[in-house]
């Protein structure tokens, strides 16, 4: 999408020997890029969130073992560097995804230049497959927001959505995005009720900044607020991103989802959930089988901004001495989906398997 | 309730020019209070929130009519002042409460002394009567705690409450707080989940604060995690207070409430709102009826914080060019609420006019 009226992708290759990404902890106050030189720079990028969004972290962890593979292509070493980056966010299925397609690529092979480059063709494969599944995405959620827009006679279609499941979060496009920024593009008029997302704020921080550039409009609210505007008939569709999928459409997404979730049920707004296949978990059937990651205080009780004087700095929201708890995912049961938005079409939450029956299959050979 | 240890209110007449208040802006990273010696210094504290909650709204109402007869008795300055008043905070029905109080209390005295004396004595009994209520809602609420802890088998009641309904947002006491502080008093063991309620963060500025200065365990989470908790069995009950209730039971209170309450409603947890009997308004039925206040979008842009230097400083959330709406309040239907806690005791959504059949009485007659 664009930045500055120039199209961009979150992560490329800028030499043979830096990777590149956007710094997403700066946004949205200060736009810079980090150069990835080694895999624990990846490591340290995807644990301290500079890059984020499960596929975002999945193309991370794959350009991170094209960089491991650069400084040894011994099966040891491949295989620390694959555990490092395993460890760095547990709840991102992407990221065991796409660790375990980079191994399963130089599988059996032994010559360094040919594990390397194999590493390289694989982590461009990685993005570019990204790319094409985001866009695949948004055409299908097209019709949802147009037929909307048909029903509207002409008013803007208000989208509501949670966190960041946008470009950023991915390669390009975004995911639950994707249908925005083709609608967007296409001339459907939209507006976006962006959730902040506290503790993070990648709402604010992130999806905000990335409609912003591109020319959609929105409007920030905070997290409390988007049950009241559906109660008063001012969302029209919800869509979200999510961080896995169980096999039966439950629902891990940043924490809040199921809130919102409740509240679009409870006010018969559909809930759309924007997955890439590789986000579904075929191994998990109930979604309270998924672990969810404690976060660590610090960012319930500290906050970035943009002080007076220009400076990004961290204030501090709570007394001292009161404790906080940092919960960072919730699971929606698939009852209050309406539907799942896939690269291969809309369905029905508990009906993943008719839409992608090698990913059941898979898990069925399993066991 | 304690402040370092020593007893205090949040309003008190310091001497006969000036009444002096807890300037809770500054809190919880400083500890100021605030001399009031004109109505129109009242109308800016309640306007700007140095004071803030609908019972201490009142109060502050009723002493700065005080001070508005210490200036002048004419009928035309009172009314004047009344109206100036009234249009500081338009949701808070207490504070229309307490300025016809005071206004029926010197209805036909022409003589200044004695309408001086009465709006002195009018004043004191208005916020001696809230402490008088709050505490009756802390000893009829201690039941519903003390039979959890009952069934908890000694491991601590986990409450959760939003916003600030403390001893803060009325005179002492508070209204949701009032069982818990009753309950910790009691050596009932009580553990408070705060939601920081963005977005002027009254549960993490305040609650948080306060509960701390008490003794009472408390853990600061944002308001999106408040659904999780409740999935997984870590709150046994939701307790808020209200800004404004319906005869029918529909409760209006701080942005996000309504998010609450539809979790605690998915997950079989009760949920309680504490609510003083002036804070019922009998005239209207349908919470949907209740306009709501549309505050600044800088409150949802920028958040205040203790910068690393100490210092107390705003910083900005948002990008630049990022609109913002800022509902401040929403409407949580009665069929979502357990009960009403007053101090006349405990009832159903729909009851209140058996509890409080003067009040119900009072519009019939009025139509």
């Amino acid at each position: 999408m664009n930045v500055d009226g120039k199209p961009m992708r979150t992560i490329w290759l800028e030499n043979p020997e830096t990777v590149r990404v956007i710094d997403q902890r700066r946004l949205p106050h200060e736009f810079v890029t980090l150069d990835l030189r080694t895999w624990q720079d990846g490591e340290v990028a995807i644990r301290d969130m500079a890059v984020r969004g499960a596929p975002l972290i999945g193309a991370t962890a794959a350009w991170s073992l094209y960089l491991a593979a650069r400084a040894s292509t011994s099966e040891a070493d491949l295989q620390a560097a694959a555990e490092g980056l395993l460890a760095s966010r547990p709840t991102a299925v992407n990221l065991r995804w796409a660790v375990e397609r980079m191994q399963a690529a130089w599988q059996g092979e032994r010559d360094p230049a040919a594990i390397l480059a194999i590493a390289e063709r694989e982590a461009i494969a990685v993005c570019d497959e990204d790319v094409a599944i985001c866009k695949a995405m948004g055409e299908h959620g097209l019709p949802l927001i147009r037929a909307i827009a048909e029903r509207n006679d002409g008013a803007p279609v208000n989208i509501m959505t949670h966190c960041n499941a946008g470009w950023l979060a991915v390669v390009d496009y975004g995911t639950a995005t994707a249908p925005i920024y083709c609608a967007h593009d296409a001339s459907v008029p939209v507006h976006v009720w962006v959730d902040e997302t506290r503790p993070r704020n990648q709402g604010a921080n992130l999806t905000a900044w990335e409609l912003g550039q591109h020319g959609v409009p929105h409007t920030v609210i905070t997290d409390n607020a988007g049950g009241h505007l559906m109660q008063h008939g001012q969302v029209d569709i919800l869509i979200t991103g999510t961080d896995r999928t169980t096999r039966s459409g439950d629902v891990a997404n940043k924490i809040g989802t199921y809130l919102k979730a409740l509240a679009a049920h409870d006010n018969d707004i559909p809930f759309y959930v924007a997955l890439p296949s590789p986000t579904i978990d075929w191994t998990i059937s109930d979604g309270f089988d998924i672990p969810i990651e404690e976060r660590s205080p610090d960012e319930v009780t500290h906050i970035q901004g943009r002080a007076p004087d220009g400076s990004v700095t961290t204030v501090q929201l709570t007394p001292d001495g009161s404790p906080a708890a940092n919960p960072a995912f919730d699971v929606t049961p698939a009852k209050y989906v309406t539907g799942l938005l896939t690269e291969r079409g809309i369905c029905a939450p508990g009906e993943l398997a008719s839409l992608f029956p090698e990913g059941a299959a898979s898990v069925i050979s399993n066991q």
